[in-house]
């Protein structure tokens, strides 16, 4: 029956959300990236990244948003690569980006001044900490090809590119790594039922009913890539509901793990479930002081079971 | 009956819009700002620019936006300034700002690289064109004091802001300008409807009531800032209905100016309509190769304008 029902969550992916323009030459894209590193014998983690913009109308004026600022996956993104994991970053448009949260508050024309030399422009190094150090390892991860970004904007977007990253990276089995950490909205409306123009207030207060966006996890985990390593995310708001909601999901999804977390104290407190265990991870106030971020922690305690995952799976059993 | 509806329109701000908790660091600003400029016998515009963010929970993780990059309020702040304007720019949080937009899809450590110096960071100036002249100009402005930057995010901060400034720029008289560019929600759901938590997808399909906004240009126009000279914008996706939307707007605020444009064609097309008169302002195809901008006609038709109205009310009748 979960079988089936992927199968129909796959259909309706098909015919109510547009497939864009792009995704097959995405898809080549990420399928060179999944054999180069695959065959170096390399992990690849597919982070997702940022909230879905779900648009009211065709000629979108209006949309509906989830909060994310993209934090947590681009720092997670860079952990990831200090463990030796080649990265394709799903992202939405202007969310943050790898190496570069230290400055995301910062206009950039406050940071450069004019240089000694003749018409140079020059960073002043106050204004972008640390920019000497993460400029060198940004330009290295670069050079290495080990990330590869790849933007999204709508939730038929980020749909359809995750799909296609699934079905690209579930010819590395078990050494495919999924974290799911973007904010994917739960509504929509499809095509059929948006009106073209923009709405107008003329006509008085505003009634939406939106319907359920499939539960993509469920084809992802059955179909698309059986044998990858899979993480969700779940916040919420009430901490109460907060582990209940996730032994939930990883009973309908049966993946591996879901990292649960709280809107009001994300940045200092996760707690890992797998089927077995939970894990509290929590930032010391000595380790905030020194700017440790939790993203380490919630890394390092994936890749130690993503490394277990594979040699259960590989080794004879 | 118009002076009523205003009042009541203030009445309904004050109770169901949060107010800002620095409104009045801002208002204090704001207050400066407009005394010096306006001392020294220059025009002041306030600026409105980027989409409003309309929150469906307390505890916000989904909201309602409006489509809006800041490009056209962020360009016309650079021709207002070039035409002797101070700007108070009221603008979304991470929207764009003035004298960014050439950069503003570039990741910034792509524009940078190792100096010659020993650890100097200095700007690739191929990746970041004109850079050098942008800065020069940004921190001209910097220097003599002829921008104000102020923030939003949510419609209240937006509304609240918004009746700040009109109070504040009031002082001028005529020779303030409010140049109303924001992409602003004309729907809302008010704190006392809204759910506490994040609104749990296993309730099924959502269904939202959302009730009109205030039409704040009535009582800034009646109440705020009677004197001032007030543009509003008027976007729309359907073209055939643009002109009567805009000359209705015109009719029922008793304002100067609205800036109509099509969501499609937007970059070269506008129509400044005003109670007797209505101009197309539209860019050739041999001005688009010479990157001439909209804005730059867009502000040239309003500065004129504006010059005219303050001459007819300070002038002998």
């Amino acid at each position: 029956m979960a079988k089936l029902r992927a199968a129909s969550i796959d259909g309706k992916l098909s015919q109510e959300f547009a497939v864009p323009s792009h995704v097959d030459d995405v898809k080549e894209l990420m399928s060179a990236f999944a054999e180069l590193h695959g065959s170096a014998g390399r992990k690849v983690v597919l982070i997702t990244s940022g909230g879905t913009k779900v648009p009211l109308e065709s000629r979108t004026v209006r949309f509906l948003d989830n909060f994310s600022s993209g934090r947590r996956g681009s720092s997670s993104a860079e952990y990831f690569l200090d463990s030796g994991y080649a990265v394709i970053f799903l992202y939405r448009h202007r969310s943050l980006y790898p190496y570069t949260r230290l400055y995301s508050g910062i206009n950039l024309l406050d940071s450069l001044q004019q240089g000694s030399g003749s018409d140079q422009v020059v960073v002043n190094q106050e204004k972008l900490p640390k920019i000497d150090k993460v400029l060198k390892r940004y330009q290295q991860v670069k050079k290495e090809g080990l990330l590869l970004p790849v933007e999204f904007s709508t939730l038929s977007e980020y749909l359809h590119l995750l799909k296609a990253s699934a079905q690209v990276l579930c010819t590395l089995g078990p050494k495919a790594m999924f974290y799911l950490a973007a904010a994917v909205s739960d509504f929509y409306i499809p095509a059929s039922d948006m009106p073209e123009h923009k709405i107008q207030s003329s006509n008085g207060p505003l009634q939406i009913s939106m319907k359920m966006v499939p539960k993509i996890l469920s084809p992802l985990v059955k179909d698309w890539a059986p044998r990858a390593f899979v993480i969700s995310f779940k916040l919420e708001t009430d901490k109460s509901i907060l582990l209940d909601k996730a032994r939930k999901a990883l009973e309908t999804y049966r993946h591996q793990a879901v990292v649960a977390n709280v809107l009001d104290t994300r940045r200092g407190y996760v707690v890992v479930v797998t089927p077995d265990t939970s894990a509290e991870l929590i930032l010391t106030d000595d380790e905030e002081s020194k700017e440790v971020e939790i993203e380490e922690k919630i890394v390092s305690n994936l890749t130690g079971a993503h490394t277990l995952f594979i040699s259960k799976q590989d080794g004879p059993s």
